[in-house]
């Protein structure tokens, strides 16, 4: 019952050994595997096991076993700041990963909102927007007032104080005043990613 | 900018003189109007204005001048019980006046399972599901675990202690160990109903 | 060591007599008298005190024994939504009564953000803007990211569900990613207009 | 006022000499003792005292002095996902230590619903259900719907962003929709061991 | 799926027509019906369908269509003070309609330790403990360090200010310092009846 | 305005240097100097200033320059736990240093309450208990119940999971259903030792 | 185990015709006896088994069969405004039931900080210090500051929004940053009365 | 648009090669640049792109390319205590870098109340006062009520336990029961520095 085509391990908190012994028997199914939240030491013990492999640190994805994979769709990945990069790439390796056309235009908070108007045209574009952003995570719903495509809200851990480790940009977009917003975990780029892909892939492909 | 066809307004709030202000401008645009969180004061308030309405008590939704509307694709709305059903009728109502088939599917939760079950082919036709859920908010993990197209999951308010209004279905939603569910605020039928029209319209019609 | 003209009176939790008592001491002083969270009940001790008052009924205040004010400077008063207006006031009026001139642009919230951009001539004019917001309160962020003015932002409790009345808007408000916003307590229209009263005056009257 | 056979000690926070001098006396008693949040710096300060133990250090339990244990009945340990084992494994050696047989049943989640089910014949034939999870916690409630013996539930800090600790999975298992369920301390294993003991001991032995 | 023999019917946030209809089908089955947190209204709603009830306003639970129920082992009830008595109530009547015989101990709290010392014969002679309490919950850990049988606590919303409505006593009672203690909702009196219920009777039979 | 005789000084977050400088300025008042909150880096810090000096690692605390003092009346100290010890500490220490009596009566927490009640004689004998606990902090009340003398109520940060960091036992302290408590900060086993210095030696000396 | 001499009933929570045969057993005993969060149907109840009684409307408290009470040494009740004089009075009549001398100094809070030092004489000649305070609590850590008797701080739940219901000053005080102070629950002025009469009386008795 | 003259980084999570980029386009501009929570680290590697810089080593502020900055009117900035100073030099610097002239007060909180009344008359020279605290955070109260200008209060993490990390002394500053203060969030020593001087210059050079 699962949808796309890569495995996917969630390697936090998981043993190395434990690990290299998934990614042995994942290795067999001849597909793509997606493995998230890899840390420098998960990577070096996966590198043990296969050599056919990328590695983005930012965002602590590997792709093993890259296979070709044909993109469909378009899925705008935007975030506030440059802090909320590595949580934006989670989710763009992932839908990547998974089959969609991924357009990233980063940095278009709304401390400088113009740059957020310069690139309005670009996410219009998109079937889904990912809209990635931390401290007061207002991003999401200047960007759902201006676009008529479904929103996924992803609230990132950016910031100190009041922030709560998230929770102030979590409630923000929770409260989102303009409509078609819809929200994941705080710093879950993977599970954005994810749903965002089911989507872009079923308006792209049309119902079976 | 807004998508859909309707007219909004979010009645809470709003003193009954201005609310009948804005239905009366709203009449002259002829189009449909939906009006959420239209206590029985507001209703009336209404029908001073206008008795070509349609009211959902259970919904607290009006239907304002409703015309026909072509229904496109299908979006299936669960609940966990009966007491979610509120919440459920203000997201099935918003989804038709914007267009979309609904199916409901009521008082699946995981307490009895098998009822979930039951109904699985029906929930699996659907381009998006919204799954309503109070008290420990399980439901969206569940269906999300058994169906591969996107879950929009509201928790609800629904029960008492430790649930804190909500905050308990609110939370258990956002960490869903099953990929494919996004959160709208608690209690939020209409947001709900909103993006899975967005997402189900958008499957239906295909890109234009 | 009270800066400005008028007398002031909180009155939420202030028995009738006590409070009425207070109001006929002020009263010999011969000066403009502001009551604030005036209930209904409250407004009909204080008449028969005395029936040289107004009272604004949405801003809950009472301008007793109305002295002609000479106005200076220049505040915005923005909110998001209407919802808001009865904070605005209650900060507009106390404005108004500690000698200041207010321009009051309500209803640009960031739902429909090119409301905002229409009124920014007028916002910049001002020495002072107070922006106040409920629901997500990403107006702050956005007003302060466009203009080169102190922001006093105030947080409101209109929502519902997670906005956990008021803690939502207050969390975005301190969180702001644009500097140049500094934030009072939730609901605190008199708050707000008694700082910015403070600056605008300064400003205005250039240093003693 | 101590029910079951053996000793416990708690190492958390204790001083390494203080936790030996502890160790040393319980040895003359000459019955087993269980050791809990043991951690290898622990484990090493016990060995100095006695090489007659055995080490879980998945659990961070040590059995010290192990005697031969009489088991009777059946407790059901179960957990959501693979990260929750090192819990779900100080709860089975608990059980163990104070003579219940115990049957491990882990990674079967409501991610993966149809797992569960392949074990409810398993899972039924306990007297007792220990059920750890994480994240939303959801486990607890399903099995409870499934099952007509007492869940003790324990959730688990596994998770991240608003998952909080394990606050996201306590609330969930605190609002069980399904009746049968109780709840102990966060990651308190050794707790719903020695409750689940107390039940199936009873059970086991009938009433004196 | 269901243990016992009753019939169960959570009233609270059914409308009264569907709690009629409800019953009427129930009655049907010719079984005890348990219905909780009945209001006055929906207490007068159901004598609209049958006379054939037994009605406890302080627990709010109905007992409708009652039969003669065999009762076996030993539950004891302990609270606090006397304001709890309503939730240990509703777990007494739960208990006994399930068919367990039930002792009463209230008002034993730890401000007067002494009156539980006085109480710890007849407690420890049950097979569980349901210990019910507001304010700092102490009880339950008292109680578990004094007895060797499973203590299923219930925290209530008895008190004011940092009691945060039973919150204080329910961290209490799941940070036990005694072991043999688990925890419910607040004010949660069915679900502790029902669960101890679970466990007296299995005592109670022995296993099948 | 200070109370007894040591000069104090609260090391936390001092720089070195800073402290070293504090120190030798204080050195010149001729009087003791009690340190609080002293890591060892501090410790050796001040031994570069004076070698008169006594550290107790447990306490974190220094009594520096240390005369002899003349201690008054009896202050009890109890502790629920051993891991409370080190809080404890503080208190007593401080109680020492400002010429206070004290009678240490540790690890008597209410799991197994027969310990408390051996030691309730010399409990009794105290103008003041400083009751110190973690976990579910029910010991203050427990003592609070069985003596006629103020208690100052210690939460301790000791616990884990839904303790988050001691506000368990703080809610615990505060809804305490005995009168006679008071409370203090978390882990602040120095106020506690100061205002209880201030209770028994005004008892101690009367009235000047 | 009850020190002083009235008998004390708290009303909140019980049930009428419980609370008349609570009274009516007292009054054998031929004893003041002290009811406090006596609301005005509970007075009325009351008023029905003996008119020998006095009620404080503001205080909430009924003393019936009121005795002559010999007072003793003194207590000095200080509270930030006018708001939090009903938890302030709850304090002081308490006090004076249990035989103190009370010296009420009210309205004395920071905002205004020169009423407080006008009263510092007044204040210093206590043997303790009841502060009451609400919105940000600030007059607990002052009053300690300047005198040299035990501070007992009652945060009251007086204020509104980021107050959450006392929480604010709650916090305030148990972060004081003079020492000398310590707290107990928002807006209880029983249990602040009850610690500082046994504080004041020992000091005034001297030690047995 | 953004006011005063330099150029601003904040560097927290900023990878090194990133910032080094940055610090080298912006040298491009011949302008002041102030780098915020510049650690050792992110200090070093600006080292490595230019030697012309200052360090506050206490305010983690970097100015790099410093220019003759001419300095207007006055902003006082006061702290409780020497734990808060890192936080002040962060808004002094801050407020110098954009052309303010800065008085700092230090050290002159509540606990010793004397010290800031000693300093009243420096402060009241100021057009804005910067008021800087951590634990129960009473000063900003204290200073609004002796002061007729705008308060911009800094919360600061300082403190432990019950302060959470500066919740406690950010709740007491929005609830500041002295009119004139407004908040920023927890240790944003840049943030009050930044809005202070947007009022500090507004009002030395009038408006235009
Ligand atoms: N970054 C992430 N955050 C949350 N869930 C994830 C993440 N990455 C992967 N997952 C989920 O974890 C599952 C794999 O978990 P596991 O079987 O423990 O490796 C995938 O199917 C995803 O649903
Ligand atoms: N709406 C309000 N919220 C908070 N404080 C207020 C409000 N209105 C007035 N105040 C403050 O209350 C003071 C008067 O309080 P009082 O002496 O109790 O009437 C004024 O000086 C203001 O500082
Ligand atoms: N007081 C209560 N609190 C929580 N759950 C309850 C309560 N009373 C009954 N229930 C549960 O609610 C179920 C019936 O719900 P319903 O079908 O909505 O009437 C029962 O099987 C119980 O598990
Ligand atoms: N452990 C502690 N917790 C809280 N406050 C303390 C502690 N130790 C000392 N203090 C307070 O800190 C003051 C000294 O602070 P300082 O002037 O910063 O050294 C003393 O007078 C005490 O009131
Ligand atoms: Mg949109
Ligand atoms: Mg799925
Ligand atoms: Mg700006
Ligand atoms: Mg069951
Ligand atoms: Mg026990
Ligand atoms: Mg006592
Ligand atoms: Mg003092
Ligand atoms: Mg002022």
């Amino acid at each position: 019952i699962r949808v796309g085509y890569p495995e996917v391990i969630y390697c936090e908190g998981k043993e190395l050994e434990h690990l290299k012994k998934i990614v042995e028997d994942m290795l067999k199914l001849d597909k793509n595997i997606l493995a998230t939240r890899v840390s420098k030491e998960a990577y070096r013990a996966i590198c043990e096991v296969t050599d056919n492999l990328i590695y983005s640190e930012v965002a602590r994805i590997c792709v093993i076993n890259p296979k070709d994979i044909k993109k469909e769709g378009l899925v705008a990945v935007v975030t506030g700041g440059t802090a909320d990069i590595k949580v934006a790439e989670e989710a763009a390796i992932t839908l990547e990963t998974f089959g969609n056309n991924v357009d990233r235009i980063y940095d278009v908070g709304v401390a400088g909102i113009h740059r957020l108007f310069n690139n309005l045209e670009r996410i219009r574009k998109a079937n889904v927007v990912v809209a990635v952003a931390g401290m007061e995570g207002a991003l999401a719903s200047v960007v759902a007032g201006l676009v008529d495509v479904p929103v996924i809200a992803v609230p990132t851990s950016v910031g100190y104080g009041a922030n709560f480790n998230g929770l102030s940009a979590l409630l923000t977009m929770l409260n989102s005043c303009a409509a078609g917003v819809s929200v994941v975990n705080i710093d879950n780029g993977f599970g954005a990613g994810y749903i965002a892909s089911l989507i872009n892939k079923r308006v792209a492909e049309g119902v079976e």
